[in-house]
């Protein structure tokens, strides 16, 4: 895919810049974003310079401002006017849990730069990412039960995990919008930042990662940590992480980390996410919509 | 069941309040309140005109001081003279999980109001709840270990999503008392209040959940957080939302919930719980006790 | 196994003390330090005197600085001159694993007293224990991306239990030192003190488990609240609460918890770890490496 006309995709040096850009629109998401975001996912997953992607919206008010429900969104479910009936069909599948679904999957740190009102699917979209800092001016609500709708994008499995069971309830119950100090009591955003200094935040971020660590090591440690944590029993991450040690422990990048470290200067490791991920990955099989 | 003699069941308007009424005893807890409280339960999830529940204790000491251990306390197990053998036995079920597995699966939202002491079984029995509002004399206890028992009423799976496991294990472990500040520092509660405000504080979040919500979003909304989020995998709270978005989207509900907002007026939601759930909930199989 | 060369461990009082001991190397770790860990937990929950398993470090600078990366580390597995194809074999798995295995199936509370510098699988094996306290000198990093490594211990489980999957995904993806005021900030540990005052916070409330609880009822706590928060389901809890309160509930801790606490006098309770475990404990089929 080329020529994105609801997001623009920008690499520089080691960080690809997601910006989702309809600002007139308050970056209201359409099923045409949703793909233009997962094709953008796929070409930074599959580019080994990049390193980290961050998610941004255009303009200063929003980031997301939810679902555009108007026709220019593009067919939305909700006036399609043949409905189906079986609703394992793929026909069926929410539009932002395809797209966090290929989030949850990313082989990239994720970073959200929340620069304004994030409603809805603009709240739900930034949950599957790993990191997510704001600005001051910014405003969140899981306003579904307001709609007559349900929290959607697989929000039900990922918010809980970011703020526990209660804060999770309250914001999903009440539907409130809240803003950027209650996010960060609670856990929602790591850090809140002048609207002018958040991008650059999010950009150190990114390159504290990008300067220090294996490509190979933080796509490995980011399907571990988001998978092995649901598992029963430790048993299954001791059985992924025994893997993993064994082979990388004797690869290249185990061996620049531990000369660097060892020589105090910055590293400079070889192995790249598109080769070198260790032969046992992925150890899953993806489970499918049914 | 009518004529309550442990408890008092009361509707004002979209809430239903349910005060464990045994002052002179602290309120402790007996298998007549248990069966009590579950009746109401059945009451309110039964009954459309309530949107809301709010759990409070009678007198300003106590919200329940644990399981009465005296012999009016009505056939406790401690005195049964002829034990099972076989555990899977029915009659081995604990009272505390009992109740807590019903309120597991309510239909409305459960609000604590927190009016004092709280122990064992009058702690555990809050954790259920989606939110925990106490008064700034209240006290907590998981005390199970200081009495030679266990936690009970399933809050071994409750409390660590509450409060993370460090905190849930010292509070189990020493068995120690807690004060109001605390509770809320960790997370057990989400807010305090002078005693003489606590009720209404709890009201208002009721109200405020029953002025702007579909009652049918608020009961899937409910089902999905406390079940999804225990699941191995994203893809299977994807596979019920995005069910509950295509069933929803196309109802009344949703109609009335977009018009309201557009039209900047408050909603008035015609669907009802107990017609208009949809066709797929509930989505699960009830696991029993074996 | 007798005379410990990397470890010393003490029993004092009601309380065991296990302190890692090569402070010329800060403590570094190794698969004899591993081993002798593990013999001193075996030896710890085999002894009823010890109600209680303190972890610190020899010396005032660290309390463990990770992996001995040097030949006398003892055949580390980085060189391994033959090295394993199947990867489900024994000798792949991590020494970090197998030791936070079985600290998880501990039956003693485990306090971790964080005496200084905690990288690596200084940190990680930190993860399984109980309560952590520390120094107001600690630090700690999960450095494995910075190592060209992953994660391992498990503390892809361990470690979102403990700070959710926002900070843990931080820590792992940039692999930074952080101090003792964000793990006190984010709940890594519970508590910071003067580094003289941290060994006695420690035993302190080590003393307050010992003085006022049943050893049987905080085994069975420990196991529950580890193993059934992470069950999909409440009813897995209620299954095995009820069986623990149905058997605790007619034995002599219970007689002897509640009549003290009727008494107002501390208790003395007669039941041991080694006789008196309920006879469904263990309930689970330990998982195997594969």
């Amino acid at each position: 895919m080329t020529g994105y006309t609801q997001i623009s995709y920008d690499v520089q040096g080691p960080v690809a810049l997601v910006t989702l850009d309809r600002p007139e629109k308050m970056n209201a998401f359409t099923r045409t974003m949703m793909a233009e975001i997962i094709d953008a996912m796929d070409a930074a997953d599959g580019d080994d310079r990049v390193r980290a992607v961050i998610f941004t919206g255009s303009g200063d008010r929003a980031f997301c401002a939810g679902a555009d429900l108007t026709p220019e969104g593009g067919g939305h479910v909700f006036s399609d006017p043949n409905p189906v009936e079986d609703l394992s069909d793929e026909r069926v599948r929410d539009g932002g849990g395809r797209l966090t679904l290929r989030l949850f999957n990313a082989k990239k740190p994720l970073i959200s730069a929340c620069n304004g009102v994030a409603v809805g699917v603009g709240a739900t979209m930034q949950l599957p990412m790993d990191m997510r800092l704001c600005a001051d001016t910014a405003r969140f609500g899981f306003v579904f039960a307001r709609r007559g709708i349900t929290p959607e994008a697989a929000s039900s499995w990922f918010l809980p995990r970011l703020v526990g069971m209660q804060t999770a309830l309250e914001w999903c119950m009440t539907g409130r919008i809240f803003d950027a100090g209650e996010a960060l009591a609670k856990g929602l955003v790591r850090s809140i930042h002048p609207q002018q200094d958040l991008l650059g935040a999010a950009l150190g971020l990114a390159h504290e990662i990008a300067e220090n660590t294996s490509a190979v090591s933080v796509a490995m440690t980011r399907a571990m940590l988001w998978r092995l944590s649901a598992a029963e029993h430790p048993m299954v991450a001791h059985r992924v992480d025994s893997r993993a040690i064994y082979r990388l422990s004797r690869g290249a990048d185990a061996r620049e980390g531990v000369a660097s470290f060892l020589e105090k200067r910055p590293p400079n490791y070889p192995d790249t996410v598109s080769a070198e991920m260790p032969d046992f990955y992925p150890w899953w099989d993806e489970p499918g919509y049914e």
